[in-house]
């Protein structure tokens, strides 16, 4: 077989496109919600529903591959990638907007073989969009291709990113310095749609040309790196290093010159890793 | 007749749809962007399309109705608001995601009789979203009627704003304090989607709990009110007083309570008005 992946991919999208439609008859009925550790990390039993789906379904048919999830994390363990092939898996990309009915979100899912990323899957469930991505095959939107915007020049960009309170009050007036920095650039503007996966695979079709965050996990980034790299995209640590899936913090742009550019205006501020304890 | 104004709304959505179907073909196309004053504020002719083709359709069909528009308004003339019946139109709400082919696009569009907002019609088109309300008889998306979420309590939140470069650095500030003190309450997050007219369209569909916003015009807001109002929401100013179409100003909400403590928590910073010259 050419491709030994490429049945993972297309059980992946399935498996996926099922998740969404739970998300989405989750969303017309009304909401039970636990809470985690604060008002602003919520996760729902839909949370843990879905990614017992996803992951029950792929490990029926590849019992011997790994699994990296937001839920199983929550409850201990941090995220160790190994060489065996891995599912990196948000079973739904935000939590918030999924409790308030906020249309962006998503079920995300990247795929890694010694340690590299072999493709990526999105799927904004109530967009009924479905991202997918297999290295060096091209990024696509319910199959027909996309890419990034291509723009060079940050004055003329549309940057995402995420604000949310901090108990930590050095990191939070880091988070809005970090805004501002960007915003007196100026930049056409700032938008912060709620769901990082979500916010890739827009920089990733050219409605956005630069996402930042920091303090995000492997599971939010695994499947959209996949679809940003795929389409022509740039994703880079917010040093302006490369990127590290496990480093809770991205830039990703239509350019080198953007990424680049918004690596030196913004401060990075300590935010742990995925693969140790935090 | 019963009601004199229905057959108004009944052409204004007809017109609407239409817009909105100029839009989303304009947005299969390359755009040639022209510049008002900033590489922030861009205007395209798409807008000015639009503008006419919604302008020239209800001129025809109503040659004494007065109109207060987006792009009339940029060639000179405050917005003066008279007794007569007024149609107040916005043909692309968030010109800069229409630039950026961001998918919150809205062709908005509140018409007022003696000063008061008789019904508005709310097009996100890109969504194919079409927001009306028909004051005292309810708020409706695509015909299925809508309601604010109910939420009460501002902690348990979900609040839209909009934050973008000032050249006034006292404004700018302000702009940041307010969007920290909104953060720090806290509420469950902050989005900023880019279109005003979405924003109070989200809110009256019980997307979000509430939007704030400084700087805005009456065509950002007239469709969107009378939608917020026959949803159960609430409409004021960011004082905490009585909502005033042509201040610049808004916050919207769920509910008062809401409304109220986020009036209190935020500094209102100059803005001018839309009917004086500033």
């Amino acid at each position: 077989m050419d491709d030994p992946w490429m049945e993972c991919m297309d059980h992946c999208i399935a498996v996926t496109k099922e998740a969404g439609k739970v998300i989405r008859e989750a969303l017309l009925k009304d909401i039970s919600v636990m809470q985690k550790s604060s008002p602003v990390d919520l996760v729902t039993e839909t949370d843990q529903k879905v990614e017992t789906l996803i992951i029950s379904s792929i490990k029926k048919k590849y019992p011997n591959h790994s699994f990296i999830g937001e839920e199983s994390v929550a409850a201990g363990a941090p995220s160790i990638l190994t060489d065996n092939p891995t599912w990196i898996i948000d079973p739904i990309d935000g939590t918030t907007n999924f409790v308030h009915r906020f249309p962006f979100v998503s079920v995300s899912v990247g795929f890694t073989v010694n340690k590299e990323i072999e493709f990526g899957v999105v799927y904004s469930c109530v967009e009924e969009k479905m991202y997918t991505a297999r290295k060096g095959k091209g990024a696509f939107c319910n199959g027909v291709p996309i890419k990034v915007s291509g723009q060079e020049d940050i004055t003329k960009s549309l940057v995402l990113t995420e604000m949310g309170f901090k108990p930590d009050a050095q990191n939070f007036r880091a988070m809005m310095t970090n805004m501002e920095s960007i915003l007196t650039i100026p930049v056409h503007g700032i938008r912060a749609p709620g769901s990082a996966a979500v916010n890739m695979c827009l920089v990733a079709c050219g409605a956005a040309d630069a996402y930042y965050h920091i303090g995000i996990h492997c599971w939010d980034m695994a499947g959209g790196a996949a679809i940003i790299r795929e389409a022509g995209g740039v994703i880079m640590d917010i040093t302006g290093g490369p990127f590290d899936l496990m480093s809770r913090r991205l830039i990703t742009a239509s350019s080198k010159a953007i990424a680049e550019h918004i690596a030196q205006k913004i401060q990075p501020f300590p935010c742990g890793r995925d693969d140790t304890e935090n």
